[in-house]
């Protein structure tokens, strides 16, 4: 997640000045009387707005009253891993959260942004050594899923993933090498996915912590395909599996 | 595909001389007596062997006897149409191919190339014009799919995909405004998937020669995915359709 300033009058000195503000959230049910003023100024610099749960909006900004709504600035900050646990909770249907093991590359990860935005996936784990961080370039890459998806940084991935087990959520990793292949595995559980690096799949400890494997059927002669593809054709399937498409 | 040498004396000979050689295809069956000298050799030289049905060979080589052997030099050069839909016909299950509507970005088209090739798609359609062709950037990026999925480029690819609807391939097109989800929709006949380009999609004259047209359903606020990612998702659910993995 980007910088914040909440709550209306700190929205409205920040659009008068002008600084930097990416796009404005507003509170899902917020009257829009007492925004109006904002809304104008906002639409006149073409600055985009969107509505969201107020949830989310408290996540953002837990600290200061946000009155239902809030200025995201072009610096970007990390969610707590405890927020994505909520999110995952909060979410409608069951909880899809998505663990990145040590990518390296930034067009990856932005790639990989898009995809999990795109299909709707509540939150990003990325560990804080040896992985790409949320860059201007990955920003670039996700077309704008970098600000809808959140991510959470951990100092230790596979600790991580104990307390999400911990949480009752999944832990379903990727391996090419599992017999289990995606079109028979059931997703219809709140879960999380991990993907491997690029070149090296899964570490072993992030490994050890996977409750079930599962692999990708190929037909071809190559046997991986990148990460950002192999998270689309995963999600694909959990999204079809669980029928709850926003079309 | 790459330029060739043919048969059995000519590969030894060019073996021997050690010219950019990238990897040999011999055909499924063949007596290895007679090639033992050039196994030897090319072992030796640490170049990859690939066993490939005669078929395939013919159409590397249609017009010199190839012998069940040929060496693959660097220099690429592209398939005929014709050979497209041969092979799509003598595949063992129905026929895929697809055809990607100028994608302009070489690492979009490594990355598609890789994509489906693991999906064991039997060949790519490309137009000459407004699309990247096949560099060295495309080669590493499709992590060696170059190698393996044959590439044809067409004047026109309106034209060329009449051409495939009169040979009886469905001709099916991705577009997110589709009311017809990838997951409903039925797989089980030869088609060309069509591809649009990373930000205009499908252009109107290619669009006119789709049969059907798909989406795939999305959760999240973004309304598109690479498309080597789409291309991804779309294959997966056409194998798990098809259910004719390798695996």
């Amino acid at each position: 997640m980007h910088q914040v300033i909440s709550g209306i009058n700190a929205v409205k000195e920040n659009l008068r000045q002008g600084k930097g503000i990416v796009e404005l959230l507003i509170a899902k049910g917020k009257k829009i009387e007492r925004l109006r003023e904002i809304l104008d100024v906002a639409t006149q610099k073409k600055i985009p707005i969107r509505f969201k749960d107020r949830l989310y909006l408290d996540k953002i900004s837990p600290d200061i009253s946000h009155q239902g709504i809030i200025a995201i600035l072009s610096k970007y900050s990390y969610f707590h891993l405890d927020d994505l646990v909520e999110f995952s909770i909060a979410n409608e249907s069951k909880g899809l959260l998505i663990a990145a093991d040590h990518i390296t590359d930034t067009g990856n990860l932005g790639s990989l942004i898009r995809t999990a935005e795109f299909f709707g996936v509540q939150g990003l784990i990325l560990p804080k050594d040896r992985s790409a961080s949320i860059t201007d370039a990955v920003h670039k890459r996700s077309a704008g899923g970098s600000a809808y998806l959140p991510v959470t940084r951990v100092a230790n991935l596979a600790r991580a993933l104990k307390q999400l087990a911990d949480e009752n959520l999944w832990i379903v990793g990727a391996a090419g090498e599992s017999n289990t292949n995606i079109y028979e595995f059931d997703w219809n559980r709140d879960l999380v996915l991990v993907l491997g690096n690029e070149s090296k799949g899964l570490s072993r400890v992030v490994r050890d912590q996977c409750h079930h494997l599962v692999s990708i059927p190929r037909l071809g002669y190559l046997t991986s395909i990148n990460v950002s593809v192999a998270a689309g054709v995963i999600l694909s399937e959990i999204v079809r599996q669980r029928g709850n498409s926003r079309d």
